[in-house]
């Protein structure tokens, strides 16, 4: 079985106990509707090739867990974003989003739910190598909760002065860092040589989001285009315009390339982060741009 | 110090790592809104309670850690059950609730904060000893997660058919078997006999919160009364009538005593079971009953 697959079993594994006999129904129904069909499934990706590149063999069941947690609480993340108090997005993946489904209790239930399963996932995946639990929660926490995780990054839209490099390293870019430590962590390696690995591709993720936001509409997208315009959000374009954006994308790939510490696995997780570039300026977005 | 002033020690330690430079200060504060000044903290006093009664001397540290963590995760409930999309309550303890002082947004991220920052104080305080976070975060999964926790438990309220057994054991009664389980697992024991502790406390506090929700008003209580009611909540009062209700909790506080696991402390602990019959029954309440 592949990774891809291997990650499906793991989040499957996960949604799976709130589905049993006696769980509230809607819940349920509702976390599957977060989690499945996913996304590109980056994070959890990112997280297992860092650890077959640098494990020698070791770890990839533990980075499994940590890379599934890390995408559950980007499920949470998601769900709770599109509520009316934050983006009030009613799609998200081409379907509706889970208030829109659902309801916006549901969808603050099913967000909290989601950010438990995360360290449930990480519990459970890590049981036969205990001594791993403890470092890759504090990586995970690190990464969620505030001061610098998605939490606290998606709380600095709510203060007049916004502390932009605070906000963008904190709403984007943990869940990536936490991505490349975990994989790091999860293979008995220290994870501090691999935090930069995950922050240039975090960026770089961040700017091909804001190129998509400005750029595609909402077929394309799956969820409503120009949010950041209407939330008066920073977007990349804005700054650098689109074609500076873009040069921008592929420069942070090239860094974040360079940023994989060298082991015997590097070339090859190399090749793959520079195989995001491609993933990440899809042929859409280039004829738009063209 | 003692038990009391170690507790809020813990709790302050957790809300502080929100305030540190580079922390969002909204999200910030609306976390300290949410913790203190706190209510009871009954949760934790009682897993803090049964490490002293059983732990013979051991496990004080994790003990607290694991109490405070409930508490938090208490916090968050609170956090979220006010948002309009729930019960819309503005005023909580005396205060406006958070998204009433700060807004949805926040509050939404407060209690998620609330729920990370649980984790964090779990593995922070069991650092001296690391072999009981695996148990301890059994536990609190098992009480705030799906299928049984309380995020499940109110899940149920958005349900047409509701299965009130399982409703009330996790909306209200999760935490407090969590909290006696934690204090045994704590010192180091089998959590599982003192489960029965406390259901039977868990149960014992619904039915003195359903007999609040009736007879108290809003100054009393500090939240909005009739609560139960306006959102057509299975309430004890409904089924018992007054003092049936009164004659339950006197018998629920009894059962409770009498679970109480025998333990070189347990004498002392069923005499604090006991005095929390008077406690749940405030010279106000006996008042308008009377």
């Amino acid at each position: 079985m592949d990774a891809d697959a291997l990650i499906e079993r793991v989040l499957e594994r996960s949604v799976a106990t709130g589905e049993v006999p006696g769980a509230p129904p809607l819940l349920g129904r509702a976390i599957r509707h977060a989690v499945f069909p996913g996304g590109a499934r980056v994070r959890p990706k990112l997280c297992v090739a860092v650890t077959a590149a640098c494990g020698e063999g070791r770890g990839i069941e533990a980075a499994l867990g940590a890379g599934a947690a890390l995408e559950l609480m980007h499920c949470a993340s998601l769900v709770h974003d599109d509520l009316p108090a934050f983006d009030g997005a009613d799609t998200r993946r081409g379907k509706p989003s889970v208030h829109a489904a659902f309801s916006e209790a549901i969808a603050v239930l099913a967000g909290d739910a989601l950010i438990v399963m995360a360290f449930d996932t990480l519990l459970r995946e890590s049981r036969s190598a205990p001594h791993l639990l403890s470092p890759l929660m504090t990586i995970l926490i690190g990464a969620v909760g505030t001061p610098h995780g998605i939490v606290a990054g998606q709380a600095w839209e709510s203060e007049h002065t916004i502390d932009l490099s605070a906000y963008h390293q904190a709403k984007t870019g943990a869940l990536f860092v936490a991505a490349s430590m975990s994989g790091a962590a999860a293979a008995g390696l220290d994870p501090a040589p691999w935090r930069a690995l995950g922050e240039r591709l975090g960026e770089a993720y961040q700017v091909a989001d804001d190129l998509r936001d400005v750029l595609l509409g909402e077929d394309e997208l799956g969820k409503p285009a120009g949010q950041d315009a209407s939330h008066l959000r920073p977007n990349a374009v804005q700054h650098f315009g689109v074609a500076g954006a873009i040069a921008r994308l592929k420069g942070l790939i090239a860094d974040a390339s360079d940023a994989v510490p060298d082991c015997s696995g590097a070339p090859v997780l190399r090749e793959i982060v520079h195989g995001q570039a491609s993933r990440l300026m899809p042929k859409s977005l280039l004829r738009n741009v063209a």
